[in-house]
Order: structure tokens, then sequence, then C-alpha cells
């Protein structure tokens, strides 16, 4: 691949304009939006104001002159829209794990006589952990995990005794991307109820919770989305459950008139059943401006793009392969075949850790997960095709040079 | 009061230079610290820098680089100093109401046999919901809320049925301050566990949480501690149940090993078991770095002069009611015996709505309780005796004058 064909690319590339829209720090290849997303131009001015004016001069007038009591509804109606939902189905707040607490809990009373929850063991870990906690709390006669494994055939899972089915629509470690609409209406048939986690999906890959009559569904607002770090997480209830659902975390946001005081919880209308505590206006409010570079684009569009630079990431690297062996030790666990992958790229190799961390130090922003992936993540707003090219040369060069086998690359931190 | 007194007064105040750390609106008397602090510079400034430098060209090398995934610890362990408790039994994580539900669900865990959760009938809502939702999640037989007024002898409702007692140390309507030391000793003399809430203490109110033998706590990020608009809560755990005690909400953050992602949920050594998401990184930082505004500060100094701030506006209300006899119609509801008030005053007026839109308008932001409820919050780092004296003069005039009859503060907004 000539520069001038990734110029090319990126010429023609319709989402170029949006590399524009991020603050991006200079000399670095980041494949790593599938972790941490970008900083967003809207998010970064955001965040001064809502600081600065917002908190500093307006004070507790803000609630309702800056429109922050309205955040958690506003801002899950503008992910609604990458995920195929319908307005009024969609909250921002708590983290993924607290909120899939609440779904899981709403799910189960709404099943009884059914107590698993059938899972995968390559599901993300907080997930089952989460189910986990929830067992202990009621007894595993009302809660219990059962794990398949990720090869298993899903639905000879699915039995009598199944109450939810708690999915990731990608993978967080190899990228497989499950089939939402075929599964779900599996689950349905046998009266299980389904949750999909879109951590590693919305924003990036088109989701059709309303056509796939999804159930549940929690996300994470800091990665593809770009909300910032420890952004605040997604919910989403069909419309259908709204009326007759329960959940357990019944704070003061979710009660339907917070501002009257009364000792008695009466849940609102609606999906604002679902909040709970007082939201992080910071941390939302970021999000939330984060989330209008996503107004004017098209998630197919989207897609196309991830897709391409995946496919020019695997092309590349097996080009070099050819011409350097150490190359060939890089075995990629994703699948090949795009219709069933996310926008992630995951390779195996026993010095996984050492090669994240020697790409690191030479700009290319990659991750690492135990015991030995080397994770790529292909954000297509602020990724050009030049980059993907520039990160395989990076890693070819540490490959090729053995340049991992620096003891400093070694070196184990805190967060992996 | 002379002007030449008041200004003799703030020259005296040995906390008058803490004035200068914050970023305060200009024209304005801010008397509702007690609902959103204000903002400090340190705050003004770590925004910036977590969003622009570490968010936006750090990236997710933040996570060690600055110490993001050490956050809730360390920002705990600056609370831990003002609410008197030793170091490794506080978190800052979620919000009061998702905290609440962690340690209600651990206490009853621990309380065999026990289903009662003995609360006030003013307690603030989202506590009492929070034991709702759980007794729905539980059943009654599990988890169910007595409500004592909040005049009765609350040791006369302590019987073998309660399993836990949950209080907030101020009452969040009039201002009451509750003896820790003494109900808690009460309760424990009856196998009762006692969480308390701190919402309206921490930060205000000396506490020594280790010395009155307090098992749990929350608290709020946002009101005292000047964290900004929904600052991660905070929780104690006292070290003595730390080893045995186990919470539902087990998320990947509160596992010994988040980063290995194992399957199975092994709780982490210690206070951060109690973790459950990926923490807010924003709005955790912000609480971070207004905690430092209390580095150099003695919450003896803070409690000396946020009460000699309420008896200077009671003392000035009382004396301009003798001149002006529509003042009169303020009703104080706060106890007058210092030592058994928080750091605010409550007034009871069947216009309290309009008299507090009035005051806003006119500069001096207070808070209005349903039903007639106008609320004074005497937040001591920010405010001068100058400014109450001034608040009392608007007051005055809005009653005198009947300025509250604008039609336009009758007005009813979202958050009230």
């Amino acid at each position: 691949m000539t520069n001038d064909q990734l110029t090319l690319m990126d010429d023609h590339d319709p989402l170029a304009t949006k590399y524009a829209d991020f603050e991006l720090p200079t000399d670095i290849v980041y494949l790593d939006g599938n972790s941490l997303g970008c900083l967003p131009r809207t998010a970064r001015q955001r965040a001064r104001e809502v600081v600065e004016q917002q908190w500093g001069q307006d004070l507790i007038k803000s609630w309702n002159l800056h429109g922050w009591i309205d955040l958690p509804v506003h801002a899950g109606d503008k992910i609604a829209r990458l995920i195929g939902a319908a307005s009024g189905q969609t909250l921002c707040c708590d983290s993924v794990s607290v909120n899939l607490f609440k779904l899981l809990s709403a799910a189960l009373m709404m099943q009884n006589g059914r107590n698993v929850v059938l899972s995968q063991q390559g599901n993300f870990p907080t997930d089952l952990y989460m189910v986990q906690g929830l067992g202990n709390l009621l007894g595993s006669d009302k809660c219990t995990l059962r794990l398949a494994d990720d090869d298993d055939d899903l639905e000879s899972n699915m039995d009598d005794d199944v109450a939810v089915l708690l999915l990731s629509h990608v993978n967080f470690r190899n990228g497989t991307l499950y089939d939402m609409k075929k599964i779900t209406a599996q689950a349905h048939a046998r009266g299980i109820l389904v949750i999909w986690d879109l951590a590693h999906s919305a924003g990036v890959v088109p989701v059709q919770l309303d056509e796939c009559h999804v159930d549940f569904a929690v996300g994470c607002g800091y990665k593809y989305l770009n909300g910032g770090p420890g952004a605040p997480a997604f919910l989403y209830v069909a419309a259908r459950h709204q009326g007759t659902v329960t959940q357990p975390l019944s704070g003061w946001m979710g009660h339907q008139a917070p501002f009257d005081f009364d000792n008695k919880y009466e849940r609102a209308a609606g999906i604002s059943a679902f909040l709970t505590g007082t939201p992080p206006v910071v941390s939302l409010s970021i999000l939330d401006a984060a989330l209008d570079v996503f107004a004017d684009i098209d998630m197919l569009a989207v897609r196309k793009k991830s897709l391409a630079l995946a496919a020019l990431f695997m092309q590349l690297v097996e080009q070099m392969a050819g011409q350097t062996p150490a190359m060939s030790a890089l075995v990629l666990i994703s699948p090949r075949d795009e219709s069933m992958r996310g926008a992630q790229l995951a390779y195996r190799h026993p010095q996984a850790f050492e090669i994240c961390q020697a790409l690191i130090a030479h700009g290319v922003i990659a991750d690492f997960r135990a015991p030995d992936i080397l994770r790529m993540g292909f954000s297509p707003l602020f990724l050009r095709y030049a980059d993907i090219a520039r990160s395989v040369q990076v890693l070819t060069t540490i490959m090729r040079d053995e340049l991992w086998r620096d003891p400093a690359f070694a070196v184990r931190h805190k967060v992996t």
C-alpha cells in the first residue's frame, strides 16, 4: 500500500470531516477507542461551561435553567437514535454494573418460578459478577448463573429454568458479534427475557433494539460514544415492559414527584422509574455534548469505515508476515468474517503484554487483555487509513527487532 | 448591627481566607451550600486538567499515570479526616442512594432473623425509598421499613425485630442534629446495626464515626464538601465489619484483581469491596480537588463559624420582626439549642415558595422545601458575616413590601 493510495482512501472517506471534531494528541495512533474514546471538542467546551458558568455562576438555579434535571432522559434519547430505539426507552445514569443490577432484578421479578440467568464464559466479568451478587442476596433458588461456553449453541441451553439471557453484543476479548435478532427470538420462543450489553457495539455497530424486540439493554458511555473517563452508562427498557416492571434501586430521581418529598415511593411514569440517585451532572453533561458528534452521522457509514479500517490492518499484518516471520507469531483470534465481528481485532501472542507496552512507547496505543491478547479498536470517527498503516509499520518494527524485549516493557501496572 | 461591627467580625474570622478559595458569583449571597456547594478554585483547575490534559492528551494511560484507578479510595481518605474515620474505611463512589442499597443489603445479611429497618418519618425520602425497593425485592419477611415519628423516642422502637437503624445525622428539613454517640450505643445494646446518613453534616458538623462505633455511613459530595453538581457520594464501613460483610452490587471495581478478568467474583480486601462499576472519573476528580480546600481546616472552627452565622441570621430576623410585623410570620422550626442543630435554619411560612423565589430574584439564594419551608444553609467557607446581614435586609424588604406577591414568583419549576 503506497502513501498515495492511503491518502486517496482518506480523501474519499465520507467521515473524514469528523477528525476535526476531536482534540487529539499529536503523533499518536489511538487504537483504544474501544476502551476510552477521544475527547470531542464539543465535550471540552461543555466541560468548561458546566463547571465554570453553570456550577460556578448559576449554581443551584442550573437544575432548571440549564436543564440538569432532564439530562438523563435527554442524553438517553441521543443514544436511542444510535441503537435503534424509539424515544423514551433509554436513560443515561449510573454505571453498566449498577444498571445491570436494576435490569436483572426487574427481569427476574417478571419471571416467576424461573431462576437461571444464562450467559457465556466469555462475557465481560462485571456482567457475571452482578448476577453472582444478586444471587448471593436472593439465594440460588431465585437467581443463579449458568455459563455456556462461548462456542456452545446457546439455544440448547435455553431450558425452562432460564429466566434471563444476558449477553454482550460484541465479545470484549475477541470481538465476536452476536446475532441479536436471531438469539432474541430464540429466547423469546422459550419464554426467556433478554438483556443485551452494548458496551462494545453502541456507537460503532448499528444496533436495532426495537426491531429485534429486545427487552432490556445496557451500554457504556466512555468507549465508542466518547463520553469521557467513567462517563455514565445507559440502559434501555422496551416500552412494552415499562408499565409493569419494577426495579429495586428505587431512589428519589425515579419518583414521580421527587420534590414533593413524600415518604412513600411512587415510581415515575415511563423510563424515568429506572433512575436512582442524583446524576453526576458534570460527567453526564460531557457525555451529552460528546453525543452531538453523532447528530448528523449515519451508523451504516460508521460501520462501513470501522470494517474497512480493520480490514486494512489485517491485510497489512498479513502482508508483513510474508516479509517478517516474527509477525506470524501474532495469531488473529477475531472472526475473519466481517458479519461476525464488531469493531476490534484481537491477536494472541505469549508476549502480548510486552508488545503492547512497546507499541504504546512508540506512539501506538492499543491494549492488552489477560492473559495474552493484544487488542485494537477501530473507532472510525478519529482514525484515518494512514494511521492504520503507520500502526502496522510500528508493530512490524517492534516484532522484527524484538523491541518488546526491553525489560521496561515487562513492568506491570495497576490497570493493564 | 452596624457595618463596622460586621466588618470587625469578618476581619477576626479565622476562616476568612477561605473565601478566596472559591469562584463566587458577584452580588449574590449564597445560602444554599447545603444543597449545592460553591465552586472551589482547585476544582475549576482540576476540571480543566482532567478533561483537557488527562483525558484529551494522555487518554487511557491516565488510569495509571494520573492515578484514576485510586481516586475512590484517595478521595475517600480525604473525607475520612472530616468524619472522624481512620484511613481505609471510606470510599467515594456512586450516589447516596446506590451506596445505601449496598449497606442496607450488607447489614441485613449480617442480621439473621431480623427484618425491620427502623427510620424516621422525616428522614430524607431517598433513604426510605431504597429500603422500600430492597423490601420489594427480598420480601417483607426479609426487609420491611418501620418509621418512627421524628419526636418519638427512638429507643422505645428498638425491639428484637429491628435489624438496622437508618438515620440522618441532620434532618434535611428543620436541621435537627441527632446525638450519634448516644443513639448508636442504644442500638448496639439491642443488637441493632446503625447506618448514618451524613448528607447534611459531612464538611460542616464535626463527626466522629470511629469514636461513636458507627457501623456504616453514607454521605453526599455536592453539599458542604463542594464537590460539584451530582458529585459522587461516599460510604463508610467500619474496619471491624470489612472482613465478614458482603454487598450485592459486586461489580468489577470491587474485585480483588479486576484486570485478571476472571469469571468468578472474588472480593477485594478492605473497603474496595464496596466499589461497583467504573467510577465517573471527571466528577470524582473534581470532588477530589474540592476536598483539598479542607486540608488545613479544623472542623471545630468550621462548626463554630456556621453556628455564629446562623445565630447572627436568627438574631437579625428577630430584631427585624420587632420593627416589621410581616417578619414575625416566619416561624423558626429549627431547634434554638445550638447543640441540637446542624448548619441550617428553616422557617415555615404559607408563602415560603414565593418568598424563596423573591429572595433569589433579589440575589439571595435560599431554597424551598415542600410544602411551606424556607431553608437557609450556613456554609462557613464562603460566607461572610456581612453577607448574612445583607440577606436579612433583603428578606425584610421582601416581607415588608410583600414583594413575593409578584405573580412571577408563583411559577413552579421542575426542581423546587
